[in-house]
């Protein structure tokens, strides 16, 4: 997987590419180059087999404000519909290749974290933050409608349905305590904790089986519609696959002789 | 919008509707009279320019002890399918009307809320209660099923599908702790200042972009059932929409000029 | 209902059958015998009726270990895709089995609760534990992926999308604590009351509308997928069929009465 990108920071290593935004000082907004670079970077993501995980961190105590007032809102307002569709469907394209990539994302939040940067913490499957962190999905404040790139369809099945109707409606931030304890963030630690904490939960993910965790988020995105009795048989074709794989013996092999498995990801 | 309705209260200023029931002596039970006129006034509501949310008000301390079990319950009992069903499909084009009247709807819970009442709440975008609130999906106490009008589809995406289900197998109360807890009321607060924090969440929302705010809401239903890929480019379209919107533009100047915008609703 | 079985214990009184696994001096795995037999049990029990209520027991302090080491995972290395996917399958069908029986299962979890157990426990409608009970997702460690008999559609239904990753991904003991603020657990109780506990919910089942609970258990299940108008719909019909119930005019009846309904089921 390529870590010499242009527009956002990403470093690789022991199968966790470490990636962050990179303008600090302005609160790392996205631009459209950073947008199509990383939707890119995450469909490439799904061909790679020395990435298993993604650690998605802020930098300069700040995840990300969303998209630039001047880079990207000031040309919205001049484009017609086919330039606008292009660029929300870029956007959307982003969140499918993160849901679709195959590798578990974790986003590490800090400070601010607005509009598509809550979109991207929103569309990844772990969440962890520091006391200081405020999720804004604030679309309304800037006159659009919370319908962005995913949010009326995910957000509510993260915290429920009435809980993401205000946020939407209102476009206010969400408090980190108010994120843990509705769901939304898998755990809360200090700032000087934030790193070491989602690479962690990276570490356990990459430690254990890579192909069947690649499924799991397969099947996650997969099943999100399906009916109760097409989804139970989706997996269980989606498990007899991986019962053929290698980890599955290597983990009966361990257990039989008590030692602890030794993952391959095959 | 119209307000001269006579089987509730209707009051319309400011582009916020208040609706109540109005039997208190009897704690606002629903009719066939005022599900029909409830049902037609938010079909109506599609169609308004100048009511941009609704709330709906407890009378005398309750906010609705559901369908009148002399005016309603007695009647059924005694009706054919085809009667039957004309009413399950008038209770159910209550809340489709309620989902699909494009205007954000918070309803303002305090004492009784039952049956139809928890129903009303349910099918609203925001909740605010009091601590006496009672809400109570008893439909199983009546000898009926708790699928009624959208429950079983709806009380699960809003509290979890394990507690949904405790309160429509026991058909027993939920606290207005509970609720708050759960994700079914977005804020509690003292019987006084119950009128004050609806208004405040109403007159907050009246106050943002109407048009876009109104396609937040249909999205909020249209995505319920499609697939993650299909949402995501649904909302790239929807959202494209309202960045031709005027309000999007006026946003983008109000920040260049360091002001607050004021949005005018297309 | 027959309570005649051989590979786990059965016991049935009162319209509510109480079954619960039978190694308990090995925390009461599942075997290929075990999950036919439940499966064909629960399969039978649509068509019973005398059992109205299914309560799961633990045994000897734990509620299940899963599916066997030595018993079901050593062969299943062995095994070819066709025999892997008639497994997978099977394991499946006890799942729609459970969801189609059309009687409310209460789980009632002690000590380990893992692997095919933790989803025993997630396919019930109810669930009560003690503060001993530790669930398990754990099919990551042994080399699986965490879409195992319908968990990737099911459980973040339960207790939503980002906390269900996380137990998916790692693997790792939900507390009885956060079951219960997660909403997967209804009630948490001492382990000397955990019995009563999951009797006196069933009891109170048992004591309603049967007939309609079971629409209200297949309605849970139908509209899983729908989309909302659709989900009115068939709620219209599944209701007014209800109400063509006798226990519906036994209810209206007793309320003129002022006594308390007596239900019958019919």
């Amino acid at each position: 997987m390529r870590s010499d990108v242009t527009h956002f920071k990403c470093e690789i290593a022991n199968g966790i590419a470490r990636i962050a935004l990179d303008r600090p000082e302005r609160k790392n907004p996205l631009t459209f180059e950073s947008y199509a670079e990383l939707r890119d970077w995450f469909r490439d993501l799904v061909y790679s087999d020395d990435v298993h995980a993604v650690v998605i961190l802020p930098n300069g105590g700040n995840f990300s404000s969303g998209g630039d007032v001047h880079d990207i809102i000031g040309p919205l307002t001049k484009m017609n519909m086919k330039e606008l569709l292009a660029f929300t469907r870029m956007t959307g394209d982003l969140v499918k290749a993160m849901l679709n990539c195959g590798k578990p994302i974790i986003s590490a939040v800090d400070g601010i974290c607005a509009g598509a940067g809550a979109i991207m913490a929103m569309a990844s499957d772990l969440r962890v933050a520091t006391p200081e962190a405020k999720v804004a999905f604030l679309f309304n404040k800037v006159g659009l409608a919370g319908c962005d790139m995913g949010a009326c369809a995910i957000l509510p099945r993260i915290i429920g349905q009435g809980r993401a109707a205000e946020l939407l409606y209102l476009g206010r931030s969400m408090k980190a305590e108010e994120g843990h304890a509705w769901g939304f963030f898998n755990a809360v630690v200090p700032a000087g904790e934030l790193d070491q904490a989602a690479m962690d939960m990276a570490g356990r993910i990459v430690a254990g089986p890579t192909f069947s965790n690649s499924m799991t988020k397969t099947m996650l995105a997969q099943e999100w519609s399906m009916g109760l009795d097409q989804a139970i048989e989706a997996e269980a074709q989606a498990q007899a696959i991986c019962m053929q794989g290698n980890d599955f013996r290597r983990a009966y092999e361990a257990f039989v002789k008590k030692e602890k498995p030794v993952f391959e990801g095959d």
